[in-house]
């Protein structure tokens, strides 16, 4: 890398120039490398190609400590830049979407990291992973919802004259409890209530047991507390999934409230923001995503929480992103970028 | 300590012989040293004097890993020995009572760490910190059913022909929801929900704020996961109450939810060794532990816990007990020595 750049020129070299966008969630991080793009397209559907990508594990700060998530995302970003066979020269931009990142502390932080890493010249952005997510699903334009639910969930959105809320992302402790690790923990939960007297019986109690290979609940608490980390809990929701599709009134309980926490969580964002308009019917993306949304053969959590949303807000336009939040996080330095230009006079 | 002992007889040294209880519980550990009493006396509120005693912090191996329990469980027992002015050969039995016995491996391996600190013929027991608990109100005898809710929450029964259940005890995943950390936690997420807008508005938001020194929700995401310690967390159960005690409503919901919680748990052990008898008027002891039941200014949770109970099982006895359960845990000592002494035919 070098200083021969000087960002308010754009030359031939710009054609060359590529971006770096980082999804950093609570159970891997995901790096991109596309072109620089310094036109928004009408076309909304345009999707970037990818030159370069990478995969990591949790650079989550508040999850994994300060100098894993630091070698995390500095890993990932060389991996992602060096599969695309670009120069670390035609960088001219990088955009990391981490979860995590809750306040300016942590973004002046993450913002230190990458400043070590990079030349003075590169743009660098530091977001939530929820915006990211935000502008995987409307190609790099911040305006409308996001509603991730994966290990995590939160709720986060954007109003056209650029006012941001957020709702939920503060963690099991903090109450993401229509998240992936929500689900699961509930369920967890049932199986010891069913076992021990305080709960009915449950179809959960055979079918997780069996697939940790535990043979009583009594092995679930040494299971729990041999590594709590909220990934390995949240990888039980497709059982909990399919004991809710067969029937299982307590599987179908616990379903049937994550959808009503994470709809909650949602309406929460739009009416702060009031991005249904005065008469509660403007019309406003509302981008789904994580692995609880993605649809299930009968049980759709995603489908049932748009219904739910659709009751109140009838202009709610769904969107399942046609890209991933890396992508979006790069779409999201291309803009920041273009803006940054505009503002100083280069078109 | 020597081998000059044969436990099966009984000579003038049994006169200043002793016996060790600990309690180890999820926030401290509690070791007492008092003289060995090999009658069971029929006035059930003789108090045994104290010799020694001595605290230390979390032993439970779930929680701080199997060799700082170990070094905490071998220094608090050395401590109350040195404290009592006893010989260490004056040990006749030692009975620890410690939350995270979940399991016989559980027990087992800490029956192995106590081999390698006493001499063979020292009698050795251990129990899940409910027995404990359980014998510090019935001063040594095994009838009824304790609730314990500390930091954590466990109800553990016994019935007159030795029959044992316990409910919850498996941690907050697992939830024990009417615990002191599941109060906590509860006030904590009602505060989150409170900022931003999924919940209503509490008193517990500048309450726990204040008490925190924080200036804002968004920076408890920051605390929490700085030290998720379960007892930092249920810290702040005094602060729930007040302002329950003066009028928030969510902070009443969170007891009211923690109460019903706790009386089911309670009521899973009773009904499931019949300690209440065929026609559900049988009288048993239920003893109170922990400092969510401690009588409180206006809001005393284990009274409305006992009046639940007793609409339902009217011959339940509430009793707070005059000992701290390590002191159980010795008593236990004693009449476990006991039994074995009289089944070897020596009285």
């Amino acid at each position: 890398m070098g200083s021969e750049y000087d960002n308010n020129v754009v030359d031939d070299k710009e054609k060359e120039a590529v971006v770096l966008g980082l999804d950093g969630g609570t159970t891997s991080t995901i790096c991109v490398c596309i072109p620089l793009r310094l036109t928004v397209s009408d076309d909304d559907d345009h999707v970037p190609p990818v030159l370069g990508r990478a995969v990591a594990g949790c650079s989550n700060h508040n999850s994994v400590g300060e100098t894993l998530a630091r070698e995390t995302l500095k890993q990932v970003m060389m991996e992602a830049l060096s599969n695309s066979g670009a120069k670390p020269s035609a960088v001219k931009a990088v955009c990391l979407g981490v979860s995590g990142v809750n306040h300016p502390k942590d973004q002046e932080q993450i913002l230190d990291w990458l400043r070590e890493i990079f030349p003075r010249h590169v743009k660098l952005y530091v977001q939530n992973d929820a915006v990211a997510a935000l502008a995987s699903g409307s190609m790099g334009k911040l305006h409308g919802c996001v509603l991730i639910a994966g290990t995590g969930s939160i709720a986060y959105g954007c109003s056209k004259d650029g006012k941001e809320a957020r709702a939920a992302g503060g963690g099991p402790i903090l109450g993401d409890w229509g998240s992936g690790y929500g689900i699961a923990a509930q369920a967890l939960t049932a199986v010891v209530r069913a076992h021990d007297g305080r709960g009915p019986h449950t179809m959960l109690k055979d079918s997780i047991l069996k697939s940790l290979s535990l043979p009583s609940p009594d092995e679930l608490i040494g299971w729990t507390y041999a590594d709590p980390s909220w990934a390995r809990i949240a990888a039980l929701v497709p059982l909990v999934i399919s004991c809710a599709e067969a029937g299982d009134g307590v599987a179908n309980q616990i379903l049937d409230d994550a959808v009503a926490e994470l709809a909650l969580t949602v309406k929460a964002v739009i009416r702060r923001l009031g991005l249904c308009g005065e008469d509660g019917n403007g019309q406003f993306p509302i981008v789904l995503v994580g692995g609880v949304l993605v649809a299930n053969k009968n049980w759709d959590i995603g489908q049932k929480v748009i219904d739910s949303l659709m009751k109140t807000y009838p202009g709610a336009i769904p969107v399942r992103p046609k890209v991933e939040p890396a992508v979006g996080a790069a779409l999201l330095a291309c803009n920041f970028l273009m803006r940054e230009k505009e503002r100083n006079g280069v078109k």
